[in-house]
């Protein structure tokens, strides 16, 4: 028995006569599985775009939250397939098709689990322009590579455009939680997201480039007069996807260089590790503040 | 010393003037690697979406080719980093933006390395129009949502169009390869590459939907009639990509349902492992032709 409450998530009349819904690329289903005692206690989401990476958050949060069990045990629900791994939080790929193929099956998830009250966060890297390398960026609008506010969805054959607006009350918040951290400088800006990660972002060391030092270098400045902050792959349809499923949602990604200054990620491992983990320990922050143990 | 054989691979005037290339989705590296040690003696690319297939495939092949050593022992190359793996053989994600980021990095590589008469091969699966499902379709074009046979690239804010002719002698002499073959039902024909798996390729089934089963219908059918036999995410910035840089490509991916006939992949999970076998077996059988081992 759907309610109202768990309706809110999904947007397709289509679903109510499906005798069963498999979840593909999760390797789960609503016969095969009992999604909402499995899932039905969600109320926090959290994506990025490695597996590591999202492993180690796992991790870091159980702990946080001072849960019960081994934090070393967390299972991976989604272990029978290698393409996403899900600890109640899950790794969605690089770029848009990757993390948008996720979004449908975690909304539907929600939808069949009757989750509610539900808010999802992407935590990722990006490139900086302007900022020093480690800056975490909350976005403010997520931008297309013409710096609109929008994502252009093709849908049988015809470009349809949905608006990529954000929660403007969880950035706030999640700003004001950056000044609770040490060593976690934080703006809230615009964050541009292209479709390819070297030419689509000015970048001249990819196997391809057509354009000069200077061309490069005039495009990021427009970006930054834009108010563009950082530079990623997938911010714009998760934007959008969560707004049109009314998920509240935030976007939180540590910039690994300043592109004003160059191309190549070539900071030491363990420094980029550390940079990683401040989107974690912010959104960890918030949620610890939600769950109201600090 | 690059020679000119080697250059042809990339498109870019400003790698010359780099002291190091960091490869940084692979963790490789011009100063921490011998690029042309490791990767030099590189004939045929093989890229696949998934892990764990292109690791079985890795696997295979060494069988099939009678290389020396432990078929179960191949180290994936790139196990710094969990975003790709690589066997002299890697996956590339899901999704144009996915694949072209390691699409930059392999180019890359094979010029890093002074490859020569590289060939490169997208083995993958998809959903087929008007085929028993299994059936193996090797690409002629790779077209987009809105059946053109090219792919748009953003540059600096403005949209570039690239043309994906693959390579003709390639697909017809792996058609050929696949007569001599057991239980491997092969065709030519085109392939529609879109950016999203449910609303971009007319499913019911996803979070969202807009369009009635009618609508849906007819849209594949205009689709068949244009000669598209299958639908998947990486095929046209592939294409694109391996044809700007000199190097001769085939897409070759077998079909998981008929998406006439339905959108949910329900088929049991022993029969999708044989069937994404063939498209390995095909390949298998033309790089074992080329190295007159047949």
């Amino acid at each position: 028995m759907i309610t109202g409450v768990q309706k809110q998530y999904v947007n397709n009349p289509h679903l109510d006569n499906m005798e069963e819904d498999i979840l593909y690329h999760f390797n789960l289903g609503t016969k095969t599985h009992n999604l909402p005692a499995m899932f039905g206690d969600i109320k926090f989401v959290c994506v990025g775009g490695s597996a590591n990476r999202m492993r180690s958050f796992a991790q870091f949060i159980h702990q946080q939250l001072e849960l019960p069990g081994n934090a070393d045990d967390i299972r991976d629900i989604c272990e029978g397939t290698d393409r996403y791994s899900m600890y109640k939080a899950g790794p969605h790929g690089m770029g848009v098709p990757s993390i948008s193929i996720m979004l449908h099956e975690l909304i539907k998830l929600l939808y069949h689990a009757h989750c509610s009250d539900v808010m999802v966060f992407r935590i990722g890297t990006s490139g900086g322009i302007g900022l020093p390398p480690g800056t975490v960026v909350i976005t403010d609008k997520a931008v297309d590579s013409f710096f609109r506010p929008q994502f252009e969805q093709v849908v049988l054959g015809k470009v349809i455009t949905r608006s990529t607006e954000l929660d403007k009350g969880m950035a706030e918040e999640l700003l004001q939680c950056s000044t609770k951290l040490p060593n976690c400088p934080t703006v809230i800006g615009n964050t541009m997201c292209t479709h390819d990660f070297y030419e689509g972002q000015g970048r001249l060391d990819g196997a391809l480039c057509s354009f000069s030092t200077e061309e490069k270098l005039e495009y990021l400045k427009k970006a930054h007069e834009a108010g563009i902050k950082n530079i990623e792959m997938e911010s714009t349809v998760f934007a959008a996807m969560c707004r049109i499923c009314n998920l509240k949602a935030a976007v939180i990604c540590v910039t690994l260089l300043n592109r004003l200054e160059g191309d190549q990620i070539s900071t030491p491992h363990d420094v980029l590790v550390e940079y990683q983990q401040r989107p974690q320990y912010l959104v960890a922050h918030f949620i610890k503040k939600h769950l109201t143990l600090l």
